[in-house]
């Protein structure tokens, strides 16, 4: 594994010296895992420009120890180590008073990270060396997957699927959704995920379909449509899936209309994941179906994500999306519809883009998507 | 709850008057929700010059519908919120477009918040309008409490001891450390919290005593130490709890000394917490109780932290801590050890500083700090 980081860190190595600088700074915790194989509280890699053992050697500066827990991962072996005083407690700036030691005329840093007094303190902790701009550098790196990634989110979507499969087989109603969602999140753990990937929502009754929706002390009643987004974190890879199921015998006709409206918008979504598509298109045929049934107004900003090292990285499935997908892109396809008062529906899978002749978008969550009532 | 709301921006609107700032933006999250009474998620606040109702009022930008829930809370009844439509999704950049039109001239904006890039997007939107430093005037109007505040820590406290409580009172050994912090998490939430303050810590053996230790597979055995980090987050406020426990019948020798070395670290801590006492005093003695005694290597770079909206906010109480206490503010204190490969010891408490005429600290993590063998 420690060679795949190497690699990766050479990489934009290279990329930095195309562009002029002699360092480079990342605070960024997801890209710092994804160079080192690590991400300590707070912790910030200096890339130097001599290269692994050379005078200006990668360093991961940290403020405390590192654990090895499994959510925090270990350093590639040729990463140097180096954990501050206790006093020092800012590691960017220690850092980059390491790169104008070590020599570094320019010292590229992720501006989209850092904050503005971050920066000013960078400037003043070495002021003849000059700041450039590592902008997105690292998380274009990021955007397509290799093997071991793709295994990563593999298992954490059938980790997910578990979990809900399980919480499928309890008993809904009159529990909270509170308490649905702390048991999802149990049950992630239990199957192995180091946690869950983000917040867990369960939305019930009128709070169904909501984006993001926090869950509250309301009961599942007889009737309620029930949404559910959850995701495991294996190894820092982090995946999705969403569904609605309908509490009780029989649904409404409503909701079997709104249901199969938001399956179709997703089934559109999915099918049009091929490299080479530009992102803004899977949105807007998702987005079309919706907005044509008259539920444009309450549609989010996206209709999906690449997943990774975050639970919301690029690409950016949504209207003003730049960019075509490429194979090997896990991303989340995730229509949904709230209506004010009643309810809605959401559906969400991950899956990863690949070429009609590797069989078309690979589909990671495999919960059923038929509209069960439990 | 509304005037409230309204008596914390309108000083800091005279105190952005002083600076000479016709308007302000404020978007750390903690930061908004003290100003209003609601976070929704990436939402912006833009202080207008003209005061409540007047051509620059309040103004509260969000990329969603507020959601009501008691985690984001509500705004008060005189802030204007504005829903950006779907495609336009920085509420930042947004605001400030808002505060250009309104003439306001200078924009003081939270620069220890704002990323560079987000900065330079900001002065993109708005060429013409100057951009300021608000630099921390919302934190330092945070530090000291009001009754409110304090009632909220109050009860975030008492669901926290009896979260903890109840763990003690189950059967431990056998269970693994992430199994016991999720049923502390549901514990919390069962009794009233919105979800725990900070992610729980649980520690064993080897592990325990270790700051902000995150939970592993590793399974409660007989003669271990046992550390929990726990606490609450109730309307918003976060309170923290950390004891240290022996499993079996009889702590061994080595883990009494230990822990009466730590007890009374913390308790010369708690006891110093005085208004008008430095906050480095408050540290230097409980590290001086630990540093004599050979343990000083281990420690983190502080002994313990204000506490409100943000679980680690100011003050810090760490060796180059400025400033003193004052009365009504709630601090952390929270030494530790942990011997490498045997396992340590933390004690955490959550007090309010009070003058001795008032009693002294007000201890609200009630939990005993007895060693106790489970």
């Amino acid at each position: 594994m420690s060679e795949l980081y190497a690699v990766r860190r050479a990489q934009l190595r290279d990329r930095c010296a195309a562009t002029g600088s002699t360092a480079a700074l990342i605070s960024r915790p997801a890209n710092v895992r994804y160079l080192t194989g690590c991400t300590p509280p707070g912790a910030a890699l200096l890339l130097g420009p001599g290269g692994p053992g050379g005078p200006g050697c990668d360093v991961l500066v940290c403020c405390r120890p590192l654990t090895g827990d499994p959510t925090e991962g270990r350093p590639a072996d040729d990463v140097r180590v180096t954990v501050l005083p206790a006093r020092d407690t800012d590691p960017v700036v220690a850092a980059a008073g390491l790169a104008a030691k070590a020599g570094a005329e320019v010292l590229a840093v992720e501006e989209h990270h850092l904050t503005v007094t971050r920066h000013r303190a960078l400037s003043q902790v070495a002021p003849r060396m000059r700041l450039a701009d590592l902008a997105c550098a690292v998380e274009a790196q990021r955007l397509v997957k290799d093997d071991d990634e793709i295994a990563c989110l593999r298992i954490a979507a059938e980790i997910s699927d578990q979990a809900l499969g399980e919480l499928l087989e309890s008993i809904l109603v009159g529990r909270t959704e509170r308490h649905l969602a702390l048991e999802l999140e149990r049950r992630l753990v239990d199957h192995g995920a180091d946690g869950p990937a983000f917040p867990t929502s369960v939305a019930t009754g009128p709070n169904s379909g909501r984006a993001g929706h926090l869950p509250t002390d309301r009961r599942v009643e007889e009737g309620d449509f029930l949404t559910v987004g959850l995701g495991a974190n294996y190894r820092g890879y982090r995946c999705e899936i969403g569904r609605t199921f309908v509490i009780g015998t029989t649904p409404a006709d409503w909701q079997i209309e709104l249901y199969d409206l938001v399956f179709a918008a997703q089934k559109a979504g999915r099918e049009a994941l091929a490299p080479g598509v530009e992102c803004h298109e899977v949105d807007r045929v998702t987005r079309h179906i919706l907005e044509t049934a008259g539920h444009g107004d309450g549609l989010g900003p996206w209709t999906g994500h690449g997943v990774g090292l975050e639970i919301d990285e690029d690409p950016q499935l949504s209207p003003g999306a730049m960019g075509k997908l490429d194979a090997c892109v896990p991303v989340t396809v995730e229509p949904g519809v709230h209506i004010p008062g009643r309810g809605g529906v959401r559906i969400d899978d991950t899956l990863v883009v690949r070429p009609e002749a590797d069989g078309g978008p690979e589909l990671l969550t495999i919960t059923t998507k038929e509209l069960l009532a439990l």
